[in-house]
């Protein structure tokens, strides 16, 4: 495994307002886009460790919508989008977190397969100013992907994600 | 109307990759939240002289999709995007031109009450590079949007856009 990225690369692109997230798994692409569509799995890996995610609106389809809340030693944290597009390599959508209810980013995930049962997850987070990206950066948010992102790895080691052909479709 | 601005303003943010239109209108905030969300209503104005829009699907809520046909002399140009926010005051929804079926931008309407039955529209377009945004500019958007615009006045101007509170909310 020593060929292969373990842990999340988060890079500020110093041009536009983007947050660049890169991350390998041991997954095909459509395992990987089950575990961003199916409600059951995502809840189950999304977020930092401790923090348990309720869906409230999940509609991952192009054109439908979503809202979650995360919640953490009693405190509650809300977060709405919309999914733009929503295709077996690439998903589209809004994102707000509603502590900051007029704040929106548009993230684009591309799932690209590496072969071998690797594939490479880029996502890409388009914020409206540099200020507002840089704020996001500096709240400690790698905890979360980092936290996330293994979550994930084990639910792939688990067995627990199917990865054919009519997943990626269901 | 000396005072006023009768044709848009269209910036090019040199920081982001932002276009902001300004354009003030004779109509309340009620108004042009109706102009922007009815559908009857849309297809009247939006785009350049001789163009004809067909809505495929319109959904103008938090959450909701739409997406529109637009037809010139046998020519068609499809655009779609979901609605991330729908609010009296703010509509922030996605955008994709069929004909670059990758790329997205993020779109946030504001109508601020000038008083006096005048009501300031900003557009901002949020995209992903310098380049796009860019090659939008110079594609000849500014003709649609002041053709576009020039309609919404003529139909604001004929009195057929109800402007009462709950015009906004219907």
């Amino acid at each position: 495994m020593n060929d292969t990225m373990t842990s999340a690369t988060i890079e500020a692109d110093p041009a536009v307002p983007i947050i660049r997230i890169t991350r390998d798994f041991a997954a095909t692409p459509a395992q990987l886009f089950r575990a961003h569509t199916d409600p059951e799995l995502f809840v189950r890996w999304v977020g930092p460790d401790g923090m348990t995610t309720t869906l409230d609106r999940w509609d991952a389809t192009t054109g439908g919508s979503w809202r979650y809340v995360a919640t953490r030693e009693g405190m509650e944290f809300g977060f709405h989008g919309c999914f733009h597009e929503v295709r077996p390599d690439r998903i589209v959508q809004t994102f707000t977190w509603e502590g900051d209810p007029d704040g929106v980013a548009l993230e684009t995930l591309t799932f690209e397969d590496l072969g071998g049962g690797r594939t490479r997850l880029r996502a890409q987070s388009l914020c409206d100013s540099f200020e507002g990206r840089d704020a996001w950066l500096r709240s400690g948010m790698e905890v979360g992907v980092d936290q996330g992102y293994a979550k994930l790895d084990a639910l792939l080691a688990s067995g627990q994600i199917a990865g054919t052909a009519e997943g990626a479709e269901a």
